[in-house]
């Protein structure tokens, strides 16, 4: 029996037949799901079960095929309960993504491409995801990408009913309604149970009242029949507000003694029940042993590539140049730079749309010049970092340039989970952190983001620049608005000076230390505007008869092992940086440096090593040593 | 004209006289507000204008005061929009807990404890705040700590009104509700104005549906009435329910010029409207010429120690032994230990209470015998880790030893700018992190924690343990429940061990690497379980005749460099470890060295590289090259 297409809603309603082979489908898929776990010995099948016909209707309606699922303009799924994989896979194969043999053989398998949580690996998927409370907001992301494209087009979210309390998950629901995405439709499966027993005695919370309160159409529809799951989809967004199915469901659904147990929530089956849940499936248990026999072999569905998205087309225009003392802060240099980019590519034909997120900090973060020239393009999301920081994540991977400036403690000390899942994503977020550093004015330490290099490294693909003034700032701007991958710039607060050497024809290389001076007698690496400091120190030093190098440090998560064997060469090296001393810029080089072998003589590592006090950025500073003149006395004290 | 003595509401109603005592009161605070904001070219004028009835009224009624604000058994204030601090100094120093001329005089300078955002050095605030969401949240744990001590008391969180899309809130209403505290009184300043303009403009948010969508009591007040927010505190709880105030102000007010102004949430005025506000307040610019003179003179107000809350009084118990070949999970060992504690301790007078939160992770973190042993202290919270994270942080501020385990990911990645402010705050946060590392089983690298290490490290006061085997465990179980301070503990999934190095006498020292095996052709560095695995490796090398030594680190954040001479001297050192390679133990033992001239030779770090796959822990270990056979060929490659 042949899966009708329902793609695109081409009937009012479906037929019995439809129904008929959409529920033989869906007892397939089940046993997909059942046999993945069992033959993995791991998974969540009680979920799996009870989210199938939502699975099988979303994947059915959606304008996503495997034809067309590595396109831009086209529909998106995201399924937030990304544990739910084994019934996801189910599904998928059922609809041609996937080869139904393989998923049931490979399920959590070394080499798979089938892991623990839904990944992009697979084709029909559109998010990896598995920490619960982020499939919204990366819906969210999605649709704002899809009308940045011109495209009128559909993002399913399918969430579990447990995860309902995740914070993010409101935040994501109000960007829906503020900025009108009536295209977006959730669907909840509501099965009433999770990990540890039923919801209501976990943590009880009025599912349908805070998604109305937030501005959304709920709908409460029968989450095991396919044709009232159809129709209500077919109806969403009628309302004009974004729409939500509330789809009642049994936990285990169609798996017998798995029906309403919270115990397989996480568990397999027993041999004894998979045989029978396998019979009433319409297979038997040779199905599971023919799984386990494949599994002893490779995998041969290697599914698709999830490298950054390829470099957007656009235009970044001709570099500005600052010269002279305190010329401009950093966050003014990028702010300038993002507005003229924005403006040469706004609504430009053939241009790829650069979306500016803001979480009402548009004064302190200079994205104002951009806002008033591209003001469909920014987008304001009120205080709700969570959910800023994956749905510009998700933008990334839908066509769009998708940049959000935010103070540093907000943009990655507090979405630090978030922006970790679009490093797995491999998207192609750019972050702006300002006020990075003690360089945050008086607001003290709740506000000072002393980690951020830190942060940066532990992840694998991200990319951090820290510029050292507004020249390099202008240029690492206009670089990082063009080149595929998460990247982060982080810059402070305070006004610097314009150094010559960043203007004119100077171009931004990543990963390269910039000698901005030259001294026989030690070596100083600096990070970011602290090379400013450093320069000054070194005139200081100079004064004593005492000649450095100066190296200003852009890229830390990847020294420059040529510059450092040059400045061991000179017998003694301090590092700078307004960062945790412990965990930045020096940490790094230190590991490098080991593990080739090369000792860094007299090292001396100054940064910031408490939490700084609250007052102008040069009285912090100086507080914490990092004065010009407490840096040149160090460096003596070190000699 | 004295204010009146209004603590714990001895009347129906204010008097005539009462209120005309509160509004003048209001009018010097609202003019020291002012006065600390121009003195510091700095701060937040518009909210600690618009906030100034509510401040004064909450820390009118509320049964804190300067004698007894170090006790345990009081009410607690919580002012979550922090950056309105110079608001509530204002309005403190009129209730007498900090001294006038030394606020208007120190606000945002180097050795002042009026830094940016409210802090706990100042008598009166109960909790260092500044990043919005997390107030209501420390709120629900100042609650529960009150509760679980006997106490009946009120807590009072002030919030703005921007803040309130802050998905945070939302879980902490929640926990309120599932816990019954009818005594947690929030009130926002609803001013409708934030940073950058309107509120409905940035993010609409219907704040009264929301709060009653989640079952809490909402009153509108006029927020500038003290007559009315002091009937409107009288009466909450009434009804059985938590209850919130809507204050209906205007930002800005009484300020002249700043009323109903946005500009004016983060600026001071000219000093000619300075001149009149002060006026209109009844004093001159004379005031802010005064306080001007006194700023160039050193605070003398110290205001008090906030060091780790003091030793809990608990009884231990006597630690278990564990000994043979994969004898039990760590995370095993730890549920026994904890719920042994718990047990010796619950209801038992003069006992310190024992509190555990729970994000619906039970069977997983293996708290189910400690919540069978001792209901009433165990805390079920739902999926809301950023909600738990601050409100178990509170909670340990106020006379309970507060237990938070969670998954790796959830108790640190999603959480950790919570984690970051309870450490801020010097909280007393026991979190126990499982499934940490590759050690997670099959759910793949979304729930790979394998950042922890790092984390912990860019925070100043967190101490972190990784213990080896279940008997380690178990001791470092017992000794963290009566250690002041922020303390983790991180375990794997997986059974391991029980080595006898650990059992009988041993005693857990925090910072003391273990040498577990002697050699003389190398050492072996290992963090945590890994030290089973180096063990393994050993024998393998011994075989090749290399004899190498190993050293079990557990306490990663400090290394032993005792430990560390005397391995250097066998010319080989490497390390492994189940965390980022770039992050961990091996690079804070690199720049730990550096610093100290020790160089380490042929150093060879063995961790993640990249993010790991899905499959059993052995497979997926093997693929990172950490098992036992693969440490080993590493190490020959190395010699």
């Amino acid at each position: 029996m042949e899966l009708p297409d329902i793609h695109k809603f081409p009937k009012e309603k479906l037929s019995q037949s439809d129904i008929e082979a959409l529920e033989q489908s869906a007892k397939r898929a089940r046993l997909t799901a059942l046999t993945m776990v069992n033959a993995a010995k791991s998974g969540h099948p009680g979920g799996a079960f009870s989210s199938m016909e939502m699975f099988m209707t979303v994947y059915g309606v959606a304008d996503l095929t495997p034809q067309n699922c590595n396109d831009i303009k086209r529909d998106y799924v995201v399924i937030s309960h990304g544990h739910t994989s084994a019934g996801v896979y189910g599904a998928i194969a059922e609809w041609g993504f996937v080869p139904v043999d393989e998923a049931r053989a490979h399920f959590r398998q070394i080499g798979s491409i089938f892991q623990g949580h839904v990944e992009r690996e697979v084709p029909g998927i559109d998010l990896g995801t598995g920490n619960l409370g982020q499939g919204l907001s990366a819906g969210v992301g999605f649709a704002l990408a899809q009308r940045a494209n011109g495209h009128n087009g559909r993002v399913y979210v399918v969430m579990g009913d447990g995860g309902q309390t995740k914070g993010q998950i409101a935040e994501a629901r109000r960007m829906a309604v503020r900025h009108n995405l009536t295209g977006l439709v959730a669907l909840i499966d509501w099965n009433d149970i999770q990990l540890s027993g039923k919801r209501l005695d976990i943590m009880p919370c009025d599912i349908k009242a805070l998604w109305e309160a937030d501005g959304w159409e709920a709908v409460e529809t029968d989450g095991h029949s396919f044709g009232a799951i159809y129709e209500a989809l077919k109806d969403a967004g009628r309302n004009g507000k974004p729409t939500v199915l509330l789809c009642k469901t049994i936990m285990g659904k169609d798996g017998l003694i798995m029906e309403g147990i919270a115990d397989y929530h996480g568990k397999p089956v027993s041999n004894d029940d998979y045989a029978k849940i396998a019979e009433h499936l319409g297979e038997s248990a040779d199905t599971l042993t023919k799984a386990l026999e494949k599994r002893k072999t490779k995998p041969t569905f290697t599914g698709r590539k999830i490298d950054f998205p390829s470099a957007p087309n656009i235009d970044t225009g001709t570099p500005f140049d600052y010269e002279g003392e305190k010329v401009s802060d950093n966050r003014g240099a990028f702010g300038k730079a993002l507005a003229d980019v924005g403006k040469l590519n706004y609504k430009k034909d053939g241009r790829t749309p650069i979306l500016v997120f803001d979480c009402d900090l548009v004064p302190s973060v200079m994205t104002g010049k951009f806002r008033d020239a591209c003001p469909e393009n920014f987008i304001q999301c009120g205080i709700q970092e969570h959910s800023v920081a994956t749905a510009s994540g998700a933008a990334s991977l839908a066509g769009v340039v998708s940049l959000w400036a935010e103070f540093g403690v907000f943009g990655i000390d507090e979405v630090y989970n978030q922006q970790r899942l679009n490093d797995i994503n491999h998207a192609g977020n750019k972050t702006v952190l300002t006020h990075v550093g003690l360089d945050v004015g008086e607001d003290g330490k709740t506000h000072q983001c002393i980690d951020y290099v830190s942060l940066m490294r532990n992840m694998f693909g991200w990319k951090l620049v820290v510029p050292v003034d507004p020249n390099q700032t202008d240029r690492v701007t206009r670089w990082l608005l063009k080149t595929p991958g998460d990247i982060c710039m982080a810059v402070g607060r305070s006004k610097v000076d314009g150094l010559k050497y960043y203007t004119g024809s100077y171009t931004f290389e990543y990963g390269k230390a910039d000698k901005l001076r030259e001294g026989k007698d030690g070596a100083i690496f600096a990070l970011g505007y602290t090379a400013q400091i450093a320069l000054k120190s070194a005139e200081i030093l100079s004064t004593k008869g005492v000649e450095v190098s100066v190296y200003a440090v852009s890229c830390p998560l990847v020294p420059d092992m040529s510059a450092i064997a040059e400045a061991v060469k000179t017998g003694h090296v301090m590092t700078i940086e307004d960062h945790n001393v412990n965990t930045g810029m020096g940490a790094i080089m230190a590991l490098e440096s080991a593990r080739k072998g090369i000792v860094l003589p007299k090292l001396q590592t100054l940064g910031v090593d408490h939490y700084g006090e609250s007052g102008n950025s040069d009285a912090v500073r100086d507080e914490m040593g990092l004065s010009a003149e407490k840096v040149a006395n160090s460096f003596m004290e070190g000699r």
